[in-house]
This record gives C-alpha cells, structure tokens and sequence, in this order.
C-alpha cells in the first residue's frame, strides 16, 4: 500500500473511529453474539488474490463490529476497565506506523530514553522510593512473574538459573500470598517452577485485607518444616473488591526473614496519585518491587504494564543473554530493556505514556479518577439506602460489590445465587450495561466497577435504574 | 479528548504518517544521536497542568523523531526486519480505538474467534499437519517458553505445576537444541527452572545445521547419567545465518526418545508459504509445537508471535486458571484465549493478520518473500564475484552472511574483525544503511538481511556500492 492509498485510507479510518466514540452509547456494551456466529460468517481458508481494502473494511464493519463487546462504552462496568483515550490510540498509530522495535538502545535510542523519563514521571506521581528503576511490561501478570523470577534467583544465589531448580534437593521454595490474591501469582509460581502446592493463601480479615499475624505464622511453619520461604506478594486492590493488603507490617516481616516483597497493584496503583489516597502506598519503602497497569485505569490503551523495583541488577541478572548477534558498542553506556523481561522484542510504548501523561497533565489524570472514586461512593450510598440491595465488602476505591437480597424472603445462599446470576444475566443481556461477579467468603456478588474514560454520573444513574427495574421484575411472580 | 478533537488530531497524523512514508529515505536509517541525548531534552517530571496536542505532537516530531531507528526504511537490512505495511498499520489503529481486552471468549467474541480463523489460514498456507491449534503471542521467545513449558509438564505428568520442580529428585531435565540456536531458548530454559547447565548445544554440520548423531548421542549420553531427556529445540533459519536443522531425522530421534519437539521458525517460517521452500517443513508431523512471526517477514508489525501446538490440551493444562471472577457460563463451548499463553490480557491481533492477509493475499505475500529471496541470491552472487569479499555461510532464504577480506594481505582473524567491525560501523554512521553482524565458527562477519516491505533491487544495489566503496576507502592508506 502506498503512501497514498494509506492517506486515503487513513482518513477514511480516522472518520469511522470518530464515529464510533461519537456513536458509542448506540452499541450494546456486550456482545450479543452466539458462539460460533463469527466464525461462521469467515472463509475457511485464505484469499490467494488480494482483496480490495473496502471490502475488507465492509467486513470489518458487518462482521467484526457485531462480534466485539465495547471497552471504551461509558457504561462498561465489567472486570477492571482496559480505558484508551485520544492521545493514546494516536500514540498507537503512531507506533505501528513506525514499527519500531526497540529490544536494545540503538535500535531506537528514542523509544529506551524515553521510557526511563516516563517510568520515572510515573514513579514520583505515585510516590515511590527514590532510585527504584522501572519498564513497561505487557501485562501485570508477566510483571508478576518477573518479580517471581528475580525472588527465586535472589534466595537461591542464582542457583537455578544455573544449575535447575534446587536439584537434588529437599528445600521447598515457598511463595506467600493472600487468599484473595489474583490467579496471575498462581500461573506465575507455576511456570516459575515453585508448584503451587508451594503458594501459601494467607487468610484474610473482614476488609478481605491479608492478615499480617497469620502470614507470619505461616513463615514460622514453614521455617520449622525445612522449607525456604521466598517471596511475599501483597496486593493492593484485589481483583474481587479491591481490598488492600496493609504494606507496613507485611514488609517488616519481609525484612525480619528477608523475604522478597512484590506488590501487586495493577488497578489500584493509580489512585496512589491522589494525595488523598498515598496512604495506601505507606510501608512501599520496603517493597523489592511493585506493579501497576496504566492499561487499566490510565487511559493509556491495553497493554502498558508498569513494573518499578529497588534493585535493577536483580532484575538484568536474572534474564541476561547477551549473543553475539545483539552486541552493541554501546552496551556498557546505555540501558538494553531486552534484559529487563520475558520476551527479546519491545514495542515502543512509552510513546502513548508520554501522551497521554502530558496530555491530561497529573492534574487532569486525579480529576478523571477522583470523580469515578466519588461516583463509586455514590453508588454505594444508594446500595446501603436500599431495602433490598447489600453491600457484600467493603468499598475502598472504584468499585462496589453488591448483591440483591430482597427482604422477607428467607432465601438461601444458593437461592440468592441463582437469583443474582440472573439479574448479571438479564442487564448484560440487555447491552445497556456490562457488569461481572465474584464469590467472597462463599457470597456470589455483582461488581460495579466504575473507571471508564468518559464514564458520567448520569451513566452511573441510569446503570442504578436499570439495576433496580430489572431486580424488581425477577422478583415478580 | 472528544471526538471532534480526536477527528482532527486524526487526520493530522494520517497526513504525517503519509509524509513519512514517502520521505522516508530522507532518514538515516540508524538513529544517529548519542547516549543521553533524547534523555537531555526531556523534563525529570510529569507536567502538572494538560499540555496542548500541538505543543506534544512538534515534540514528537523535533525531539523523538532524531532518536529512531527506522525500521522501516528500505535500506535496513540489519537483524531480521520486523516490516510492517498499510493494512496492518490501519488495523493497529482499530485495536488501539477500540481498547478491547480480549482475554476470555466473552470480552469480545470476535477477536477470539478471528483468530481461531486467521490461525487456520495460517496453518494452512505454512503446510502445519491438519489438527494443529494456533495462537498468537508476542514474540518468539515467549512463544519457545510455552513449548519448553508443556515439555516440563508432560514429561513430568504436570508434577512441576504441581509439586514444583522434581522436588527431591535428582534427574536433570534436558533440553536440546543446536550451538547456533537463539539467545531466547537459554532465556527459556533459565525462566522454566531448568538452568542453563541443562542445555545440550548440539555441534552443528558445515551449514551451521544440528547434527542428528550427535543429538543422538547427546541424548544417550544423559540417560546413561540418568538425567531425563525432555525437550529438543530445531531452528528453521538460525539467527546468525538462518541455517536450518533438518526436522526428519531429528524428529526421528525425538520420537524414538519420547521428546517434546519445538521448531522455532521465527524468522523463515513465512519461507514455507513457497512451494518452491515447503522442502524445509520435511518431517513437521513429529513436532509437538511451532513457532513463526508474521512481525518479521510477513508485513504485520510488531508483535505478532504465531504458535501452532498438536496437543492443545497440553498447552492450556499448563497454563490453566479459572478464578470465580473470570467464569463464564460458555466456558466449555469456547475457546478462551486467557489459558494459551504467559499473560492474561489480551490485544485483538488477530485484526492486523486478517487485514495483511486478505490485503496482499496469499499471491501478493508469496510474491514479496519470493522478490526477497531472489535479491538475497543476486547479492550472494555479487559476494561470489568479488575479489575482496567472501560468504561466511551458505545462503538460505533472504540472509547473505558475508565479510571483506582485502586479496593480498594475510590478515589475522582479529586484524579481519576490526577491518569488518569498522566497515559496519562507518557504513551504519552513514545513515544510508544500516546492517549488523555476528560470528560464525569465531570469524566476524556481517549480516545483509532483505526483507523489508518495500526494499527494491536498487536499494540493494546502492548498499552493495556503498559497502564496496566505504571498503575500498578503509583499506586505502
């Protein structure tokens, strides 16, 4: 394609995008597509002429929209929001125009020198320690892993790098999380080699924040069972409801046993920008590293993972491979992300930080997510006002979880179950409002996460009435 | 940003990227800026106020244009190219607009579903045994961990997810793979628990191709010890001189041993979309995984790591996790993607596969690697002619391993090196190319790669003068 059909078709792509954001309210936030359906309406096999690009765009148009559920919809209240904004889908054009890949510093000094100024912008917007290093992952799960790799490697004196793990021996590398913590610490452990009959799942108190007592106790147990207890991994805002693990006294245990300490922060990392909200981060001092995703709550477009740790060489150490093929003179002078992660090859992300970041300015960025905390706030008002609504944890952020609980009805556990998978079902059936469950302590619970980029009061109030309508209509006989 | 605002910031980075399309050979092609430069012209601290697009954009284009290397100049011929093209370019934009995150079947049904179909395509046009499942990863090192991975957990019956790695045991798992191998299989192997003491570098034949007696006899050689053979690792088109294993015999021999058998065809795979090359794929049917990168040669930027597997089931057992917040009531009527691969969010990449596909179609795709190839041929015989230069490796596919070697003067190998050395570095310092090196049996020697989108047999025509005149200018007094 030359550059003049890509003009042409640029412009043409750029005036459907604007309709799209213009027009998003009119889709229906899930898709409502059958399984299969998509497939169906796709050729078996490739095209062996070239088709023209209108057709191709047509297809896009008729076959893919309909397939797609929308991310960037205000009223995604799903998951943990994946929120984009203008200067970072330029960003993205930007970067896949210039199809950089930038795995060492000459391959584009650029794109390594500005996501060391970037990672250290966002360092000081979330207050972490002075000196600590950061880098741009694709997703916290792979940070994740990251921090597991670099605690393995630290407790053994590199052995299993070297040499496998622990051959021959009878020590147990043991990981230490929460019992509410993500499913990414579980794969982690498990592709690092811990096994995870080796996590412990820390018991948590009624915030369902880990217990630092009880974490303790299991250092204790292990320690006298011959085990090598390894690494720590504290969360703050899990991804059931966003409880948020006490760092401080976490970490002095980490001290005392010499533990490695990893926080896993991936939503929750951005309300650490509002003043109002450091508190969450005290005790980060003692941390070996951190992860959050401004992916997810930044506006900065899926995948943008940032990863901070204390010590980088830990980091280098860890993943170092230096061939022939990637020497550069320059290797001594400069920063080789390559060395800093699982794969060799790096896209130029800091690009949409860097937009985005300036673009909202820090200001704009604590505005954005001061009013979704407030919005968040509101809603759990109206859960508490309401006769027959519960709150099933407790707020701390964004996000509310909640379940209906009609009164006077006895109902039991798995009655009020099945009672709210239908009510999830209906309102996502209905492509008005997108929202996805949990189970805590056993309690099926809707979660209203309320974090996307142009998500309004008014979104808010009407995903509230729909609530309440559809809840009333499945209580009718 | 509103989508007014966007629509014009839109079509004013369509027009940029159009202009730097058709201006590109103005560039050099290696950045030429130093160590710090970019760094120094950068605030240490995000701006607290929003900044106006007009004031980010001219920086973009004064401060980090300067510092990029430009992958997509037709002159690079450095590593191995990671091109892109229009239609990939138009579908990056798509994604970045739409920001889903396509993690489960119902996040977006389409995304999972194109892929499932693209995969197919690809399958098919690479001449994969029927049955296989693809999926597409990041890059080829994330990809060769997965297969390493499944390696660990079959030959161990899932004991490492389990139990950790041979807790108590003291047999070695070993993994095979040739002495010219990538950098990534040690990244792997280190990353999975083995430990790089465990890696066999099987001796490679004239081509720089695996011997299979010696794996053979490797292979022997650890039983006799007791260790446990797991994994053996065939290349498709080397790094250093995309040599290619031979995947019959060595396939053989995995067969007979019980061994996961992993081809990593980073670079060459696309190769096998010609007729003319399906000779390489000879023996495919004993591998258990595969790996190519349509980022690489296939006009799809960059990331776009296509993994093929036999045994799906092996591949999703390893990575499975099904936390409570992540069930869907589809959960066994569809893929989910979530359990594929490393990470848990997900990009739409399948879009940029279809777009490139359909766009040039399997004739127009043939047709460019078929122009690369043939220009790789010519320059190799450019090589064979001249007085003062010499091939280091037999050519393949579009990789002529070559370096200077003045006619009359006994220059040592080192003398060789810092003649060659200094070639590549005047010749990359010119901006007019860019090419990098590697060494081959210990002799330094330059790599001339042809692969990008839009290189012609003028560009290679005018590298091939300027490498011989900056040559001629060394060796003068």
């Amino acid at each position: 394609m030359d550059s003049k059909t890509f003009k042409e078709w640029g412009h043409t792509v750029v005036d459907w995008i604007s309709q799209y954001m213009e027009g998003m309210e009119a889709y229906p936030v899930l898709s409502q597509v059958r399984p299969g359906e998509i497939k169906g309406k796709l050729p078996g096999g490739a095209p062996f002429e070239p088709e023209r690009m209108e057709r191709i765009f047509d297809d896009f148009k008729r076959i893919i929209i309909p397939g797609m559920t929308h991310w960037q919809h205000p009223s995604f209240f799903a998951y943990f929001p994946a929120n984009t904004s203008g200067p970072s889908i330029l960003a993205e054009f930007l970067m896949a125009a210039m199809g950089a890949q930038c795995m060492v510093w000459q391959t584009s000094p650029a794109a390594t020198e500005l996501e060391e100024v970037v990672m250290e912008w966002l360092r000081q917007m979330l207050g972490l320690p002075e000196g600590w290093s950061g880098v741009i992952q694709d997703t916290a799960s792979t940070s994740t892993l990251c921090a597991l790799l670099c605690a393995r490697e630290r407790s053994t004196g590199f052995a299993v790098n070297r040499r496998g793990f622990l051959q021959g021996s009878e020590k147990k590398l043991i990981v230490y999380t929460s019992e509410e913590a993500h499913s990414s610490i579980e794969k982690g452990v498990k592709i690092a080699g811990f096994g995870r009959e080796n996590i412990r799942a820390v018991p948590t108190d009624d915030n369902f924040a880990m217990i630092p007592g009880e974490l303790e106790k299991s250092i204790a147990r292990d320690k006298r069972s011959g085990h090598l207890p390894c690494c720590v991994v504290a969360t703050l805002g899990t991804t059931s409801s966003t409880a948020m693990d006490p760092l401080r006294p976490i970490g002095e245990i980490c001290q005392r046993f010499n533990l490695w300490f990893h926080v896993d922060a991936a939503m929750a990392g951005t309300a650490a920008m509002l003043p109002e909200m450091k508190h969450i981060m005290d005790g980060i001092e003692y941390a070996d590293s951190f992860v959050f995703n401004p992916h997810k709550w930044m506006f900065t477009n899926f995948d943008c993972s940032a990863y901070f740790c204390k010590d980088a060489d830990a980091l280098t150490s860890t993943f170092e491979i230096l061939p022939e093929y990637l020497k550069t003179d320059l290797d001594r002078q400069v920063k080789n992300f390559r060395d800093w992660g699982v794969p060799l090859g790096r896209r130029f992300r800091a690009l949409k930080l860097w937009f985005v970041i300036r673009y909202f300015g820090v200001k704009g960025l604590q505005e954005k997510v001061r009013v979704h905390i407030a919005l968040a706030k509101e809603f759990e008002s109206w859960i508490l006002q309401a006769r027959d609504f519960e709150l099933v944890a407790p707020r701390t952020i964004n996000l509310v979880c909640f379940r209906y609980h009609p009164l006077g009805n006895d109902l039991s556990e798995d009655k009020l179950e099945a009672l709210n998978k239908s009510l999830m079902d209906e309102l996502n059936r209905s492509g008005k409002l997108f929202l996805t469950h949990t189970k805590l302590r056993g309690k099926f619970s809707l979660r209203m996460c309320i974090g996307q980029t142009n998500v309004s009061r008014d979104h808010v109030m009407r995903a509230w009435d729909a609530i309440k309508e559809m809840a009333k209509r499945l209580s009718s006989p």
